[in-house]
């Protein structure tokens, strides 16, 4: 048996572009995280040495800054697009490009009431992300949010599940949920408006997340996508990666102190993780 | 000459108290990380190995534990002073005690355009942060926030600096500037309105940075300071840690593109560090 | 069309189990950051909130703390492939489970040029790693390192690439290369011995690295992956993520200084990033 | 009272230079985190947004890389004092210059028993630091330590500590004790041999944590103390802050199974902070 080349890719990671929009007094800004990759017949690169196929990884960073003003940032799944079109179509060996961008949000400083023109503050809860797949055939977007840290003080539960040897566990009637919610959506094909549909989608996670009861963590995730896809016709399929973040009840007995739901420790390790998809029946 | 032991301190760090007020349907909730330590005589601990004059600091924490319900956390600072009161009375080898808290903001999820009972969102732009350090004669709060993010995409300026024969940075007539903000301020004694204090600060320091045409980041810190002791009087003086988070303009004149001032890339390191204090005149 | 619950599965993510064997005088210890999951129908946990087919995370983490007792650890991998064989087993609804291992490596403190029998000290040099996934008719291993942080001074090039009009970059006759390797490798199925397995294609790599003339990262890793298919059998195929960490040369001229390859600048974004995987060819 | 400027100092942060010595084909790496600050009378750049005598961060960095090749890097201590000297002697209104290095370390990658001349992995464990403080009359040099992960598995107890309320801790005849340390020991003036002072109290710390039965952790910390100051008359004090890495026994008993100091869970958070500096007796 032979040895051969498998799957592969290369690009630039991590390129931190940050575009201000200065064309009037009241500036705006994107700040971004921008990783480029591209993949195709690229055997010669990994097996004789010859990069002369090879788009370098120079050279897609500098695509990527470029493109911030050629193109524009109107929205981080716009710029993908464009980004990683240009460098597929740049690359004859290539048979595919995907770049993933993730936004930092800033807000605008209140001075007086009112949004400062060019000075901001960022507001961390919640990275927005893009991955965008270029082919031949197809360009893919899945947008999302990532560390969307989300608490319910009370209405959740844990009941009834399954017990072996090793189950320790008591039942939970009123629990702290916690999680810090990575969810991504694919997009059916086409062009949408990306910045009101990621706003939106924000909105109905949140607040699905805040008025369902919560008999797992399990039960709100399949909630939330359902909430998405059915106010969401451009949404193709939803899936999550929630770390179920405990906050533990501290025993204050020893002290004579009662503790019905008021006092907790938040751990960092372990957690629990619970991944799901929540998508469209098969036609 | 002799070996001897000289300053020493023994505490539990990064406590992760969660106090939730659920009295009636309408939750808060307080998300503190708690470090306590004592310092004092504790000799023997070290020399012989004696560990009877030692509060252990698995203790510490169950009282940073117990106190968020015996006492409660109406404010970071409240908690903090009676929570370093305790653990230095309870340690007669102790003649000082520290307790440094950071506190996590959450929002309530807007539901309807209501804020949400008992669901809640973190906030992560700036963390607050207080230490108090109690001793028999006197207690000392100092208060801060940390990591407070901000940009302003024009009104800063770095010129007519010192140049030496390792000099080559040029002049900027119109920059970015952007720092990850940490300020901590010393209250005069005495009991304080703790809560309004630090939104009224906050603002001030936002404010400020808004407002206020840079010269270098020196010249916007001193001004922030300065409207701080200004507007504050229990603030005794005011201290300042700011990376200069360095946004470089990318020339993209190779590829006949101006750039005026829209796209830059933000730089990880090096990164400028400016640290000042702001005071008042000694009398 | 309607809306229906896709690929999901969920456990304990990072317990931290720590074993250690004390049967002798000379302990042995063994550090592991343990991640479990379980898949399967687990419809009505996501649509009715029935946990009633739902093995807790809980019991899944205690199942990780047993088994390093009941089990042992002779090596992560013959460790994961007990606890997940165990999980699936415990629950009925699932056709799967996968156990993560990441093992962090210790060596025992030199005493007079001996080796303590108790006292150790953590070698952070890449983290050893396993991904065991069971169902009913398979066991896959896959077992890795990542962060393995390797770096040449020399014997590394990068000319001859494609150009286009955003390509800047100027040839490299002589260049640092540098990587923060993470590779994983499946076996083939079977009992192996894990142990001398790793050593050996941890020397494979880092020999192969080391006295490979490099023309790219992507060359290096096909020659690493080709050194190991070609002396561990038992390895099917071998999968390299490496960051390519760029050290910039420092331009030093305008102090009248030569930088012949000797002061560098180590960057931290953006990084080339190139995955690659290694295979035998189908027959 | 009018306001008035305090403390205050500035420099660049994290510089990360890299020199490679190459003069022979068996090349050297020194690879480094540096951090420059200057202080004195900047009174203007913080009033009046006067820059005339700032030395920009900017040159500071440019100085850090120029002197990694016109000084050299012979120890983190003799290149942190060349640069100090520099940037003080540069800046008139300076009074005082600190230079701060991280030192990473690396070993060569052994193939076929040797050390390759060009090829090194980095061994992550510990990183060395030095701080070096220049005034017009003195320069103090500190150097040490971080992060160095020791752990006994026995020969560790904790015993017969202060008692009050909330004190619920059992009595460990028999504990895991784990540290990850730092420490700093302070220089006499002069010159010394830096590198072998270095290899030798990494040594000492190391066996003393080895070979001596603890009966706190501040009992081990004042004996590796204790052993540095003896054996180094060098060495002016030494100071150490040691996180207590928790490892709890777990609770195996609902399974029937015996955990007689066989299984822990490592945990984050909290964790004892242990703070002691050994000193000479004043005479």
């Amino acid at each position: 048996m032979g040895i051969v080349l498998g799957p592969n890719r290369y690009g630039k990671a991590e390129n931190r572009v940050v575009r201000i929009y200065r064309d009037t007094a009241r500036h705006e800004i994107r700040d971004l995280n921008v990783s480029t990759s591209l993949r195709g017949d690229f055997d010669d690169a990994h097996m004789t040495g010859d990069q002369s196929h090879v788009l370098p990884t120079d050279t897609q960073k500098n695509t990527a800054f470029a493109y911030a003003k050629e193109h524009g940032v109107d929205s981080p799944e716009d710029y993908a697009i464009a980004l990683a079109t240009r460098l597929l179509h740049a690359t004859p060996s290539a048979d595919g490009a995907r770049v993933e961008v993730e936004e930092y949000p800033w807000d605008r400083i209140q001075v007086d009431g009112q949004g400062h023109d060019h000075a901001f503050v960022r507001r961390d809860s919640a990275v927005r992300t893009v991955a965008v797949d270029v082919t031949a055939g197809a360009t893919v977007v899945t947008s999302g949010l990532k560390d969307l840290v989300v608490l319910k003080s009370t209405g959740s539960e844990f009941r009834g599940f399954l017990r072996d040897d090793y189950t320790t566990l008591p039942e939970a009637d009123d629990r702290v949920l916690a999680t810090s919610l990575t969810a991504t959506w694919r997009y059916v094909a086409g062009d949408h408006d990306w910045n009101a549909a990621h706003d939106d989608i924000r909105g109905l996670l949140l607040g699905t997340f805040a008025t369902t009861y919560s008999r797992a963590l399990q039960e709100t995730l399949y909630a939330m996508g359902t909430a998405v896809l059915r106010a969401r016709p451009e949404v193709a399929e939803i899936s999550f990666s929630a770390p179920n973040k405990h906050h533990h009840l501290v025993d204050l007995s020893p002290f004579g102190i009662d503790n019905d739901g008021e006092v907790f420790i938040a751990a960092d390790r372990p957690y629990g993780l619970i991944e799901a998809t929540v998508t469209r029946e098969a036609q």
